[in-house]
């Protein structure tokens, strides 16, 4: 019989993360203060984050050592296990040889603990007794929830007022791990009453509840903010996505033509591509591609330009690709990718060449997800659903040019908690949603005023 | 580190079935035709099952192979694995080593998906296009739908009311697969209508439902019934669960003192520990503890009997213990366990003292399943919290004898579906629900005028 899964001892799982800042052709530009506008430091960070991870978020050190506590909570379900999509191949008759990793296998359902754990444990053992956040579909506000529950920290949860409504099991789910969750813009905080007084009706987004949570921890030295995505301290975490998938893939005897993974912050992708990423800077042939919703084009529509990562203009000013630190989506299912921004990592790398980026509309999206769920098995995420749907592209587009390509894709996690969103696709609810182009153009024109990093090339 | 998980290489997934059948101490009961009470044979019941499945229902071959379809389909999800509780067990303070196997991590969520890929298979084989089936909390009807989605058939789910009602994410499982999901009792059937003329408001049961499914096979030849549980090629199926643990806990070095599943019908039970029952028929000892809930105790209350397995009397009899075939129970969340009946193979064992029972109230289970959320991560299906709950107590009473006990229960599913139940549970308004004496003396004064089962012992 084929084998369908390849597994990784948990003996081989890897104990150090890699550090992609180390091996970049162009060194990163530096997040500046939003105040001065001058190179932000150290310092400037450590209201909102504890010290070691502020030292992960600057370093260019390649490899960063796992901590033994983190290494023992990853094997609740790391390393994780590598699919072939045999099933998916035969139905759509492709010479493709698929592969995708499947992160869904957490407790939370996705890839959201990988850095959840790190951050709860760098936290913990700093002296925080309580961490503030964010979450869009509530991937991330679970993923922290049942962390801190593991390390004896409190979690309070600032979560999209849209999802929280689509999406009450995410939140039951944080309460079950012991975290408190509030429906944002809320009125907890100056931001989120100032957004509120703008626009009673404000269904939130990401950038409004991280200035909410960024909000709440600062001036308490014991409450620090903690961020799912973005960061560089948070795609160093999920690294050990695609170590681990490296040497799975060698196990399967099969190196990737195509890498694919969603992109909303761009943590999952990133996760799953760098340490393919470092093979292509070193000449490996590889085609990597970062899926967004085309009414979310962060990275096929966004210049690459200095921008708040939230809405009210409290975090420093990070470079990379950006709708306008105040561009609010529209209200897809996938929750997870309705962010303005995307990692500066990832927006660095899109600049040159080592990546690239391709959006899909939400109804085909869906379509993907059941055509998976129906060979496959498995059902997926929304966001997920942007890869699978990217998977089958690029399968088909084998079978047009006869090729046996093989296309890696990450799984970033199920959709057992999003059936909603299945049941509008189903009863033929579901619209794409085009985005609206005077609104792109208002936000992106917000943007302009800041100052240019020096690699914009816009 | 410790290991964690016990993983077994797909190489190593058993190959065969066990059947209990061959080694039990005293043969079985035969199941009697409904009208002449005489012992049923398989023409009796070839207007509902396929006759390859009938053969395995009577079968007394002690190895059954595992036809290779069925095992490339096995392969999404199996081996699955074995967990070492070692987070839990720190919280506890236990000398117990505690051990769960991992049956959540299939894409339906459960151990369902065992015996619905068989049956999908062997009806295909024999020319079936249609299944139907009733469902109580979903996991059935979803593990079902996706395995006919798999070979091609379509699938119709009766669903009982309560649950279609409080469940709407598993019914969405259901049709993201392709099947048809209805609330039962429904129009749909005479049986159906004849319950909603007595009581129009009727939350259903599974009692019910099973009555609905079975009369919509009836008088088709291409359409064929199907029941995810109490059955014995169920039970047969479900043993790939046990077979793989004993190789793991092999590897892991250990050999259980008790083991402890949750029963409704009996099928993860029993799947978890029928090829330890045929060790303990070989002189080992361990104590096998099937747990039910308080308001459900069929077991633990219900005689060993000949009984309908469904409420309008069609089905045939079945020697087991048995609450009454219109006994409704209280309308808990653990809505696959709400069954009136055991399967027979259980309550042969239990007669024979082979296995025994427990009961465990609703709050006592919601509140292992928390504690097991925070320690190990992972939400339990309120069914399953059933069997949390035991164990925590076995786990706590070796702490009291200062025992080193080995403690193996099956974690039958996650509850990420189910989060209603938590939200109950968390906010307070959950409560045991007590059984209520009248109804119970009345349901089971309806079993008496039936004959007796020679092994009966009330």
């Amino acid at each position: 019989m084929e084998t369908k899964k390849i597994f990784l001892p948990e003996s081989e799982m890897p104990r150090q993360w890699y550090n992609i800042m180390a091996d970049m052709p162009r060194p990163m530009e530096p997040p500046l203060h939003p105040g001065t506008c001058e190179p932000a430091g150290p310092d400037d960070l450590s209201p909102i984050f504890p010290m070691n991870l502020i030292e992960q978020e600057v370093s260019t050190e390649r490899w960063i050592d796992i901590p033994d506590e983190v290494l023992e909570k990853y094997l609740i379900w790391r390393p994780t296990p590598l699919y072939r999509a045999s099933n998916l191949e035969k139905y759509l008759q492709t010479p493709a040889r698929i592969y995708y990793k499947n992160e869904g296998v957490s407790p939370a359902g996705s890839h959201k603990p990988n850095t959840a754990i790190a951050q709860a444990y760098y936290n913990k053992v700093a002296g925080t007794k309580r961490i503030t956040t964010e979450t869009g579909a509530g991937q991330w506000g679970s993923a922290l929830s049942m962390c801190c529950s593991f390390f004896g920290l409190e979690c309070k949860v600032f979560m999209v007022k849209i999802s929280y409504n689509q999406k009450p099991y995410r939140r039951l789910m944080m309460e079950t791990w012991g975290a408190t969750c509030t429906p944002s813009p809320s009125t907890e905080t100056q931001a989120g009453r100032s957004i509120l007084e703008k626009n009673p009706d404000s269904p939130g987004s990401l950038g409004m509840a991280i200035s909410e949570a960024v909000e709440a921890a600062v001036g308490d030295d014991q409450t620090k903010y903690s961020l799912g995505s973005v960061l560089n301290h948070v795609m160093l975490h999920q690294t050990i996505n695609g170590l681990e998938t490296q040497k799975q893939m060698d196990i399967a005897g099969d190196y990737p033509d195509v890498i694919i993974g969603c992109a909303g912050g761009g943590s999952n992708f990133a996760g799953h591509c760098l340490p393919y990423v470092r093979d292509k800077i070193h000449g490996k042939d590889i085609d990597i591609i970062g899926v967004e919703p085309s009414s979310c084009p962060t990275m096929t529509r966004g210049p690459f330009a200095y921008d708040f990562g939230d809405t009210v203009q409290m975090t420093p000013l990070m470079p990379m690709h950006t709708l306008g630190h105040d561009f609010v989506p529209a209200p897809i299912h996938a929750g997870g990718l309705r962010y303005h921004g995307m990692a500066p990592i990832l927006s660095q790398l899109l600049l040159d060449k080592l990546i690239r980026a391709e959006n899909v509309d939400q109804l085909e999206t869906f379509q993907a997800g059941v055509t998976f769920a129906r060979t496959e098995g498995f059902i997926s995420a929304p966001e997920c659903n942007h890869a699978v749907a990217m998977a089958i592209r690029e399968a088909l587009k084998a079978k047009e040019e006869g090729r046996e390509k093989v296309i890696l894709f990450n799984w970033s996690g199920h959709g057992l908690v999003d059936m909603a969103a299945y049941e509008a696709y189903l009863t033929g609810k579901l619209s794409d949603q085009p985005l609206p182009e005077d609104e792109i153009e208002r936000a992106l024109s917000a943007i302009a005023p800041l100052p240019k990093p020096k690699q914009y090339t816009g």
